[in-house]
């Protein structure tokens, strides 16, 4: 444990450090965001193993132990360790990933994604929020430790995957054969965002868990004359639509049977939160270019729908003929990806077969549809007493200069349900990129506020933590 | 008019010519083929126009009057005439079109689908059946009177356009500028098929319409992160499914208010006819290798729904991520291009209002929902004791050695529904494509027993017609 003043001390020279290194941290995260590391696409395979590489490379010029490329079925994961803080000294699991969304539609961005530009205070790039930017502002926060007071004030354990944007497959298998190198009293996951672009920042107790599938209709071998055939061959994507719209009412909730049994209802004290967290339902639907929002599951107000119940949408949607003019067929196929959010308690395996089964049920026998499960993860919840929290917060305010709201956030990390379930570990999550930050679409960008303020927070956050016991902060509470 | 033996002998002169000429007319086939006169695709408009031009150096060679290229708001239409019959013949409008469908999906071609080959006894191109191979059957009877009896039995008037398959917009407006060029007693249109592909010949007497629209929908101005909207920002394809589904019922009956009130019901004769066509059920869904025909309209036969009930086909969806792998986004907008087979009596533009404003109707105010009429086609019916129907009867059965059996064809034609409604000329319909020969769909092909059959066919034709007075061909029954 170190005291107080020393750690006031220590951490005013480390976050000089990256206000002084400033110019050259930012043309390195370029260089990060520059590798096509698109987990998605099969055709970036050497893309997503060279930017692994690269932070093994950071890793080890940070003086890290045993920085590791592990191979696993999909991409690699990479671990490192530092535990020079001693046994007495809390230990954290930092995980972040490195892999990105594909950057489709490409002709929607304003400068290819994968050549980082420097406009407004933003940096704009594929992966500048989610989550390479993250990962980096935690290279960036050790390096500042490390090359000032020569040590961190805790031991930090690193886990960073390559797999996130496509489900996160490999790890479940990764967490059973490597807990040693999991060990810790606490996981920070930074993988989220602020409460605002305003430098509000924001602990995340509460994720999503997801579950997507791939349905296909097929008709007639080839697309046929709509002349000759409609009326007798049945329509593959009239099937598909017909099948996809019987999946959820109005409202959007799901007509699934049991789709809803497990979920947990919102305790009033929490329904109480949300309707006193500041929100401009105006300028959030202006900002994404909609006329209103939808008019979604009754009963529940538009944030508790964003982050607290669960969702279907269809990610895409393709059949027939869609070029210039007008074709006159009955296509011989159409396929959709469709998914939904889940929240707790909801098991994504048994909804993952509870759909497909529903799906397959519903299949006339004139056409051929498959169901396959893409991926899936749980929801995830952290107890907001949790005794890393106060320290997370103080670390935060310190960074931003703003004391951090709590929300549950509508997206999916998938490890944070896994370490949790197989490691018994909690996480605390601390995210840096902007809730309007285009991250999944074309222009993604982050400010350069939330990656300096970010970068500060985390060492304040090392600074906070290691004037705890350990035991002190491995929480045993439960929600 | 010609007696029935200087007829029988001049027929015989000309068929042989056709068989002598056999495999110099396949060559020029081919080279008729090879021309990519794709009316939907705007790259394609100088091989459309240069198809056009080939068939006014054809007309020339053959010693046509005044063979014609005409501008229109689109492609060209090709005009030309042979009054050398005298002014007591019949005068007989021949209608095609060059245009052809776009090839697309083109990975499932055997073969290019511009690139001609000959296999099976059939002629693999697209446009062989629909419609190049029919227009080109009617230069070559043509070719075969003049190049043996020096004359043709009756005055010819051509009319043959490059708009068909997308819509056959600049026709109506040709129509009434030029009825002088199109002015006959009867119309010969051969865009249609015959009953079989084991050479019984089918005289059409009615044609569904068409009404065709696109259908967009646009919701967030990007395409959005779906854990972080999923609840909030409605989804277009969620939207474009939900509409298009509510459009029609599980049979596929539309529930769009006044769609079915000008439907003239089948009569009890009519029901009766087609109960005794004959059938293979099986034969016909394994052909295009469906498992099944699908669940249509109750009360309806699998045939009389195939060309006598309005149907609903979405022929082309897209909207989204479609890629490899998963994507978790919101699309910013989703389309689908859709339209229905209309059925005499209904309006194709009063249709084209009721599903446009219908569809209007239920857009949520989430998204913006946009409906373009893309393009609409009369249905036609031509009643079955026109004079003509009989030597057009026996023409088919000299061709192909069986009697024709009468058919209504599932497609539509909409130069036939224009030419009765602007100049009160009726249509005889024979068409020569093979009914299993992928017109629309990739592998598109002809037999080469339809190919041969059928310009004999068109050489008898003109010489059962030249038997007439032109008073005694012009029908003036009604239906």
């Amino acid at each position: 444990m170190t005291s107080q003043i020393d750690a006031r001390a220590a951490t005013a020279a480390a976050t000089a450090y990256l206000r002084e290194h400033d110019a050259e941290h930012l043309a390195q995260l370029d260089e990060f965001l520059r590798m096509r590391s698109v987990s998605a696409d099969s055709e970036c395979a050497d893309d997503v193993r060279r930017t692994a590489q690269w932070i093994v490379d950071e890793l080890t010029r940070l003086e890290i132990d045993r920085p590791t490329l592990h191979e696993t079925s999909h991409h690699p994961i990479v671990t490192g360790e530092w535990m020079g803080a001693g046994a007495e000294a809390p230990t954290v699991l930092v995980y972040c990933h490195y892999d990105v969304q594909p950057p489709d539609p490409l002709d929607e961005w304003i400068r290819p994604p994968f050549e980082p530009r420097h406009e407004e205070g933003r940096v704009y790039a594929r992966g500048s929020g989610d989550d390479k930017g993250q990962l980096f502002m935690h290279l960036k926060a050790v390096e500042a430790w490390m090359r000032t007071a020569g040590s961190l004030p805790v031991n930090l354990r690193f886990f960073f995957e390559g797999d996130e944007e496509v489900g996160s497959e490999p790890i479940e298998q990764f967490i059973d054969e490597h807990p040693e190198l999991l060990a810790a009293d606490v996981c920070v996951v930074s993988d989220g965002d602020t409460f605002d672009d305003d430098g509000t920042p924001a602990i995340g107790y509460g994720l999503r868990g997801i579950a997507y599938w791939e349905v296909r209709v097929q008709g007639p071998r080839h697309d046929v004359h709509s002349g000759q055939y409609g009326g007798g061959v049945d329509n593959p994507a009239n099937v598909l639509v017909r099948i996809l719209a019987s999946l959820t009412d109005e409202s959007g909730r799901f007509t699934v049977p049991g789709f809803y049994d497990r979920v947990r209802d919102l305790s009033s004290e929490e329904r109480a939160a949300y309707a006193a967290l500041p929100f401009d339902e105006a300028a959030w639907a202006d900002e994404t270019g909609i006329p209103a929002a939808m008019d979604g599951e009754q009963g529940h107000s538009l944030l508790e729908r964003l982050s607290a119940r669960p969702t279907f949408d269809i990610n895409g949607i393709s059949g027939g003929y869609t070029g210039a003019g007008a074709k006159t067929i009955i296509p011989a196929r159409a396929t959709a990806k469709i998914s939904t959010r889940l929240v707790p308690d909801q098991d994504y395996r048994e909804i993952e077969q509870l759909v497909k089964r529903h799906i397959e049920s519903l299949a006339p026998p004139s056409v051929q549809v498959e169901v396959h499960v893409v991926h899936g993860g749980a929801p995830a919840i952290t107890p907001l007493d949790h005794p890393g929290v106060a320290p997370a917060s103080r670390a935060l305010e310190a960074g931003f200069g703003k004391a951090p709201l709590f929300q549950r956030s509508g997206g999916s990390v998938p490890v944070v349900a896994a370490l949790d379930a197989r490691l018994g570990l909690k996480t605390l999550m601390v995210g840096f990129a902007n809730p309007t930050g285009n991250f999944h679409a074309p222009n993604e960008w982050i400010s350069l506020r939330n990656l300096r303020d970010g970068m500060a927070s985390l060492v304040h956050l090392w600074a906070e933590l290691g004037m705890m016991h350990k035991d002190e902060l491995r929480g045993d509470s439960q929600e």
